[in-house]
């Protein structure tokens, strides 16, 4: 490796980009650019031309990913790519997503800038509707390219009624001719990104080196009693589904503790929506709605978890008594692996660099989970204050953000003169 | 009493009326008059028709109650009330309050047509928004003719930013004189009403002598914790509003359960209301907006519920732990006692006409309550299949109807002769 070139990146260019793109917003919540809405089209308008002063060409893929790639001088050689998202869930943060996405794109410009040939194609990706779209789908881009994007899920519909597949043609993708989107020509995948949680920052750790992402299994629950009048009704002749949701509700919290307190793995569990009908002061409630989430990165405890919960849900219907009267999987993802030859080379970039560092499990799903069936791919975390993402106060210190950039940078070069 | 006149009742007319009452609602959502709202205003109106077509004079009070009179032939001899409500909740029944209405309807107009003069005036009362409307208020006519309704609660405004003090205005009421709703005439009060319960289904028993009427205290509780990462958020770390919740509606019910166990009178408490935030599945529930509503016609009941809730919840926020953000007692008001003597003359015509007849405790709140400060007040209960009620499906069979009718009837006469 003696003739490594080293690389320079620009952290003030990478924070005010972050901050210029995070600026393109929904002006009365912040930050907000939903997937497929006019401000996420607007912020990929603004996105394309910096990926193409970049010296990247553009491209739409046809599972509508926004993707700027310069060609690599080594003949047929498969593409590194480094990416994230650019969408948010409503009223979200300035570094989930972009983080990573613009990371990407100051590696490619400071690449370029170095005058730095690489062997390998670089692909800046923005990955189409990682968070969970109107659509009620995650990681549309990953999934598409992964070839995990299925006709069932093309034809989900949003509340005003358009299908998926045609919001996805909508923005520039082509479903008709989604295989085209799959690829088999992946070298290496890399993602930077917040951590979400507070495990970095409570351990003044300056980067994580993520082992697998957390499937996630989400289950409906519906418990359906009687709406009978609560003035006139005794206690011992209802039929309170509130009750039952209660009891669930209790259940997970203390199923979860169980579960992650037997050290096999990372395990949570979350009773995130409950959704109560009729909801008046003077009914005893008649149905309530429950959406489970559990995730782990070792399936045994998600399986064990959904088997308990399934028994308990049904034993807690009969006592109370009450009907449960749906119980749905709402979905189901199997934990992904990260790469270790990856990992290991973002832990020497960063050992070199001198970082601190920690291996960890990621609770919160990724791109990268998608991209994993294709490709080796890899995930490097930053701290972020107190945990906060998906809110407006979500925050990640500028040092931190170059840092990772520069190990990705860093990781990015080695790989290429390795494989040289 | 060899004197008295029999009245025959038209069981067929009062059926009829309240079918045609019943059908003038919102067709989207049957059975809807919402208190102010145009379909309420068209009931009344149909109503006023049919006061003056029984020859009774029509006015509205400063209140807002819409009142039919006929004078009497005493001089100076206080009044004879009958009545109810013909507002109902969303999607009720077709029976809560215009039941009674109508009942009182036939009465006066059965005892014009068999040429009976009273002695007592008689008049039949509409009494404006019994169920909780739009301004959070229930009961709000009947409060008004006591002199319980405040100047705050003539500012309450409802979703759309409307103070109750115009509504009652705007509807025919005269807030500025509010005072000359205010009744110190009436020489009794009675009111027929469905059980709303299962207690005469149960038993076959043909109807219910109230006692009393129980008081309804309602309590605001608003857990406040931390929005986090479903999926990177260790169990360990969380503050799940939800979780504190579910505890505090496990509590409310295990707590009714053990007072009602006492038998120291009626007791009931129920849960009716449960909104969380953000209300997503994967993001830690932040904070969680609770109603409990507890009733009683035994007030130290509800003072110990009251107690046990407040110490409760304020320990399990702290166990957490959240912040209880907010503990506020919405509404709170006294049992109600009905009339003793009313009652025995109901309880004896009902016997006299072969009806068999039990006492109970009404869990429901009603007007009566509100009268029963300012004048004797009874309620009369007829049965209602399976105890359903603020629902559809409510029904009660023509000859419960008829009997009850009869029954208040049978003891207004009575009333009337003997007091003469």
């Amino acid at each position: 490796m003696t003739t490594r070139q080293t690389l320079r990146l620009d952290g003030q260019r990478l924070w005010d980009n972050l901050m210029r793109l995070a600026a393109i917003t929904d002006p009365d919540r912040p930050y907000t650019r939903r997937s497929f809405s006019p401000r996420f089209c607007e912020g990929r308008a603004w996105l394309a031309e910096q990926f193409a002063a970049a010296g990247l060409a553009v491209r739409i893929d046809a599972a509508g990913n926004l993707i700027g790639r310069r060609e690599g001088v080594g003949a047929d050689a498969p593409a590194v790519l480094i990416g994230s998202h650019s969408d948010t869930v409503p009223a979200g943060g300035r570094f989930d997503g972009i983080a990573g996405l613009l990371t990407a794109l100051e590696i490619a410009q400071s690449i370029d800038e170095a005058g730095i040939r690489l062997r390998h194609p670089l692909e800046v990706v923005d990955f189409l509707a990682e968070e969970p779209s109107e659509f009620g789908l995650s990681c549309v881009g990953s999934r598409g390219m992964a070839g995990m994007l299925s006709a069932p899920m093309l034809a989900y519909r949003d509340p005003v009624g358009e299908q998926l597949g045609h919001a996805i043609d909508r923005i520039g993708g082509n479903t008709a001719s989604l295989a085209t989107a799959i690829r088999g020509d992946i070298a290496a995948y890399f993602e930077l990104h917040i951590e979400q949680g507070i495990v970095l920052e409570t351990g003044r750790i300056d980067l994580g080196l993520v082992t697998a992402i957390s499937g996630i299994t989400r289950t409906e629950v519906v418990f359906t009693g009687s709406a009978d009048h609560a003035g006139s009704t005794p206690m011992d002749l209802r039929k309170d589904a509130l009750v039952a949701a209660a009891q669930t509700v209790l259940f997970v919290a203390e199923q979860a503790r169980a579960l992650a307190a037997r050290r096999e793995g990372h395990f949570v569990a979350t009773t995130g929506i409950i959704e109560a009908q009729p909801n008046a002061a003077n009914i005893v409630p008649r149905e309530v709605r429950l959406v489970v989430d559990a995730r782990s990165d070792n399936r045994r405890l998600v399986e064990a978890f959904a088997a308990a919960l399934d028994a308990e849900t049904a034993r807690i219907a009969a006592r109370q008594p009450v009907e449960r009267s749906r119980y749905a999987i709402l979905s189901d993802t199997q934990p992904a692996l990260c790469d270790h030859v990856l990992r290991e080379l973002l832990g020497a970039s960063a050992a070199d660099l001198g970082f601190s560092t920690m291996e960890m499990a990621s609770g919160a799903g990724h791109d990268a989970a998608f991209v994993s069936h294709i490709a080796p791919a890899a995930m490097l975390f930053i701290p972020c204050r107190a945990g906060k993402s998906h809110a407006p106060e979500e925050w990640a210190e500028p040092a931190a953000l170059t840092a990772g950039a520069q190990v990705i940078g860093e990781a990015v070069l080695r790989l290429d003169q390795a494989s040289a």
